[in-house]
């Protein structure tokens, strides 16, 4: 987490949420609610699995994600977004907004995936 | 500007203005209108100046940025937001909104421009 060191409230913000893979690994625990390690990694492909583990301890110490050893029979960590981590789906929402216009070789399987999205994200 | 390569409206924006000091450039453009690029690099003391100059060419490529040749007396090129930048200003409102509660060590100077920032976001 490079710091802009600038005395800005976005800059503040992006020096939290502004590394790259971050606002995914939000979009993620936005969508899928409390989410396992694996449940992560399986939804970001592309991401390097040391830098999974270094943005969500960053994101956890950051106030934005809350880290939970599960019982059994989950029996490992569970992520979720806490009340901090809830108030970026603003955020999120611009963001699809925004990118809208950018999806323009729609695929079907990826109609279904955008409209998921857009009704997940109203929870 | 590195994609993600995902189909994904959140991750098609972010390939666009997701990468290191974009959104700020963005903000510097928002607040100040159209800039020379002197002002923006002024605006922005830690950014190294070649990555000022591509990521302003990125901008340009991706309709998010105009770059114009203003005659005389200006004689240099003035850099401002299309109505396609234009629509990155409530994204900047949410992170300016979501920054606020990090910006605890409040000097006078920058209360002042705190204030003007968000009166410049309205316009």
């Amino acid at each position: 987490m490079r710091s802009y060191d600038e005395y800005c409230a976005i800059a503040k913000s992006l020096d939290v949420v502004g590394d790259r893979w971050t606002l995914l690994i939000v979009r993620e625990l936005a969508q899928r609610g409390p989410s396992r390690y694996t449940d992560l990694r399986n939804g970001l492909p592309g991401i390097a699995t040391n830098l999974l583990a270094d943005r969500l301890r960053e994101l956890e110490q950051a106030g934005v994600v809350l880290r939970e050893d599960a019982p059994p029979p989950i029996a490992t960590a569970l992520f979720s977004l806490t009340p901090r981590g809830e108030e970026l789906r603003p955020l999120l929402h611009d963001l699809t907004r925004w990118g809208l216009p950018l999806m323009t070789e729609q695929k079907p399987e990826d109609a279904v995936r955008s409209q998921w999205l857009a009704i997940a994200l109203e929870g």
